[in-house]
């Protein structure tokens, strides 16, 4: 039964007691510090002493004691929270038709935004860098500041990255593969920079902001140009060892099946994906191309057939593959996050009743199926929460090695 | 970006203290105090206190110090270890036709084993129960005690099994389903039981004395009558939230597919399982019946190209499932786990060349895919140690509460 217990420094110790204050103290927008004490298990001493080096490294602030029941009682309390002006973070979603961002306060409070259209979708990656950083100069300038104000920059791309390492296998934003785009952005850009899988970055804004507020296990499915998953399991994004998992786009819904544009077949993305409708659309339907999924939709509603036969495939395709996140998940909710648009020609009651007959079927309530329409704006704040968390841990833990 | 911080009680403080300290002590066989200290950063003065508690409830002893470099140096330290005597803990694997069971110390050294033939597959409730105890009554006199000497007992069994709740939702080894298993074996047994899906306590098995020893992330999958899946994540069993995750066998792997035991069409499970390889072979083959897959893997190697169509598409579904698996998941690892028989018609390097082809393509080494040969016994060790911790906790708990 040996097993490795896991050895951690006094280090370590140090810095997890630090982010544990920090992360009370932001859940809980304003705290005592004696609240502090008992949420963590950290002795008051403690989380007095811990509490002074926040406050001398700017990170939190002291809230003037509310004149409510508290005063009434004769017992104000100074209360804590996180510093908005501590650091300026910027958050982007790289897509392939527009570069959005948003700039936020440490407590996440946006000061600006700014869409930047892309002219091309793929680039060599000094272009994709240099579009990165004016997209950021131009927001940074609406807010009325400069990119060297910023503290961390999360970046949310399509693809296959390793979070972890922000190294890029794949994107379909870049010409090339395997591409150490954290190194390369180091060189344009003034401060440290975080990149993630987009679909990674959905998931933590519904996690934050979103439909996952009250939930710690849920799944965030994205369906644009390709189909994303963002897994979120005890409150943490679950990327996998390489930085490789949640494909759903491409597992498998049938051997050898339609081709994808990954090159391989049978992907669920090569059923459902913008791409995959039109291909299918223009080869059946002869002369009359479709140009749009909104304009097949539309003739599928006007009686068109073929359009109709199209879009149910589609609708049976992306149930069976909702049905397979459950079956393996078992989820508390699933959340379908977006642009309303991207899901409307999926999205129907009968996807649901679809879904429900091919989930192994059991006497207890299914997961809720939700529908979250937004935009790009929120995914970048998705990116922007991100770097909020690594800005966080990179500033503890110099806190904790320093008071060593 | 408010988010609730969890409030925990200084009873639950104590509860995670005394757990995290005695799975150091588990984790390192003998360990002394100071090293427990710096291993959780607790204080040594509070380790004292805490082990001095759990020595005298009898669940960890001092060892007597080595007569080695230590004594030498003139610091002999004494360690302390887990007691193997604390408790003895029962683990059972209910298949079709055996009931395996082991009986180990708190350590997890086993004490006796015993494999008792089942001739019904499918029971009620009652017969089940009085079947266990019997296993039990057997396995217990081989070991020279008595099943009231038992302090907690673990059993694995196929289906849907809520193991929060020691609920079965569906079990093929049940006649009825939504079954309170759990309150039906407490009537006859004279300690607690904790029930688990049979592939989740494999998982475990793996992880405590397998192939995921050294690994706090992989996949084990198991092929008996259907397909099981044990999900690793961060060294935890990951079950869902109704305890319905990781049902891999009932992904769908076919739009409107191969008949499944479970109803529905298209799962994994109609085109892998034991079942559905034989229901194809007589089909194919007329009047020559094929009895086991066994005799068909046979006749696939005396060169019959039906019984090699039949095993090609098996395996070539089963390497599909494996490259979703890993889409999903990014594992470390994949274990097949199991009697070496049940994979030998689907293992071979064609399987990991064709995963390998369905796996999204990034320039970084694969998951290993190792097959781990094991008979039921192994399945009942991994119940053991499933009860151990759950006897652990309990005991932790009342030891926390009790220090109030």
């Amino acid at each position: 039964m040996a097993r490795s217990g896991r050895l951690s420094s006094p280090g370590d110790q140090r810095e997890s007691g630090r982010q544990q204050i920090l992360d009370v103290i932001r859940g809980a927008e304003s705290i005592a510090r004696i609240d502090i004490a008992k949420a963590t298990g950290v002795s008051p001493a403690t989380v007095t002493s811990i509490t002074a080096e926040l406050l001398a490294a700017g990170l939190i602030e002291e809230v003037a004691p509310e004149t409510s029941a508290e005063m009434r009682r004769g017992r104000p309390r100074v209360a804590l929270r996180i510093r908005g002006a501590a650091h300026r973070i910027a958050g982007l979603k790289v897509s392939h038709h527009v570069i959005s961002t948003v700039i936020t306060d440490f407590v996440g409070q946006e000061l600006a935004n700014h869409e930047m259209p892309l002219i091309k979708g793929s680039m060599p990656v000094p272009e994709l860098c240099a579009q990165i950083r004016r997209a950021l100069e131009f927001t940074c300038k609406k807010g009325g500041f400069t990119i060297d104000d910023l503290s961390g920059i999360g970046i949310g791309m399509a693809g296959m990255v390793d979070a972890q390492r922000s190294f890029i296998y794949w994107s379909s934003s870049l010409e090339a593969r395997n591409v150490d785009l954290g190194a390369a952005l180091a060189e344009v850009l003034p401060c440290p920079v975080f990149l993630d899988n987009d679909a990674n970055l959905v998931a933590k804004a519904e996690h934050l902001f979103g439909e996952g507020r009250t939930c710690d296990n849920f799944i965030a499915i994205t369906i644009e140009h390709g189909v994303g998953m963002g897994i979120v399991i005890d409150g943490q994004i679950y990327r996998g060892i390489r930085g490789c998992g949640a494909e759903l786009g491409h597992t498998k819904v049938q051997l050898e099946g339609a081709l994808c544009q990954c090159g391989q077949r049978g992907c669920l993305e090569a059923y459902v994906g913008d791409y995959a409708l039109l291909r299918e659309a223009n080869i059946s339907s002869g002369n009359e191309r479709h140009s749009s999924v909104a304009a097949l939709f539309q003739a599928a509603e006007h009686g068109d057939t073929m359009a109709r036969s199209i879009l149910d495939r589609a609708r049976r395709m992306f149930a069976l593959g909702l049905a397979n996140v459950v079956n393996i998940f078992d989820p508390s909710k699933i959340i379908l996050a977006g642009a309303r648009l991207s899901f409307d020609h999926l999205y129907s009651d009968q996807l649901i009743a679809e879904m429900r007959q091919w989930v192994v079927q059991v006497d207890a309530p299914l997961p809720e199926v939700i529908v979250h329409d937004w935009g790009d704006l929120m995914w970048a704040k998705g990116a922007a929460a991100y770097a909020i968390e690594e800005v966080t841990a990179r500033t503890v833990k110099e806190l904790a090695y320093a008071a060593a």
